[in-house]
């Protein structure tokens, strides 16, 4: 039997995989896609900083580690880019498999909370949850808006996209989704995302 | 008069530029160095898992954040190598006036709260800011560990040193620390490290 302090030690030591894994974002300087690591890094500080927007009082005890581990099951599912097109329940079983042996790294108590927000996250219906995925889903248009919309350009992407990926993100807050529909519309007026 | 939220999202772009600030340590593979983000993201989950070795009790919605921008200044003053041999003082008069830039972007309330978090990091005094050093100090020896030494062993690190830069993490966390004295022995034994 490992003992606590080794479990934790293994698991920290695992999840520097995330580090690895791209994620189709550019970076605001354009030079090079984002890994899970950074994304995850930047929610957590946005939750810090736009915790004052979210629609209903957030605790950010659980947002925070929340965000931090929401990609973790990436390591052994990949990413699996917003407009791929992908049957979303065959992602949500490679997840579901992905966190168990993940999650299951640490010990019981830890495993079973972590794994529990993951869920959360998942299931997109408590506050936290909610404002969670309201930064999961800008933080993207941020980085597309300070790139002059490099990956939305690479992929053609349409209005009618964002918006159908986006149509629960103001239901975590009002205010930062109606910043960013004001983003988007920049980008549609210089032709970078194609109008539909 | 930007409002406060364009204050706060042209901070949160701002703040990507740690994205490709890059450290001494090799990820945990050994395929390439890590950067400030990544490293950030790593000690704010850290922080979640091992806050139970902290010597005394801490606040985590002070350590998180803390975490999160410890390394923001070195988007102006880049980073410091731990053996690099600077002047501690001309490093320090670096990072502070990055501080008044970087965190002077966010509205009043927020810019001082943060800056004030990376000055009680900086100081080393407080319960908040022993296990913050002490997670920032051990995180880069567990990748090297995992790498098998490779950044020691390409600076020609000596026990020595690392004895002296981590004189002060057992403050933080007594049994985290042991655990770090048994892992640098190991690297001693393999010759990753020298003995002297």
């Amino acid at each position: 039997m490992k003992d606590r302090l080794q479990k934790q030690m293994d698991f920290i030591v695992e999840i520097d995989k995330v580090k690895k894994i791209m994620r189709q974002t550019y970076l605001a300087d354009a030079s090079r896609k984002e890994n899970d690591a950074e994304h995850s890094w930047h929610l957590a500080l946005m939750a810090v900083l736009l915790k004052e927007y979210s629609n209903e009082d957030v605790d950010l005890s659980k947002v925070i580690p929340m965000v931090l581990i929401h990609d973790l099951v990436e390591i052994d599912a990949g990413d699996t880019y917003a407009y791929s097109g992908e049957d979303p329940e065959e992602t949500e079983a490679r997840e579901r498999k992905a966190a168990l042996r993940i999650f299951g790294m640490l010990p019981e108590d830890q495993g079973q909370w972590l794994r529990s927000l993951w869920e959360e996250f998942e299931a997109y219906e408590t506050p936290e949850a909610k404002f969670a995925r309201t930064l999961d889903n800008c933080q993207p248009l941020l980085l597309n808006d300070a790139s002059d919309g490099k990956s939305w350009k690479e992929h053609g992407v349409h209005k009618s996209q964002i918006y159908k990926r986006n149509q629960h993100t103001g239901e975590g807050s009002r205010e930062i989704w109606e910043y960013m529909q004001k983003l988007i519309d920049r980008h549609i007026q210089l032709g970078h995302v194609t109008d539909d």
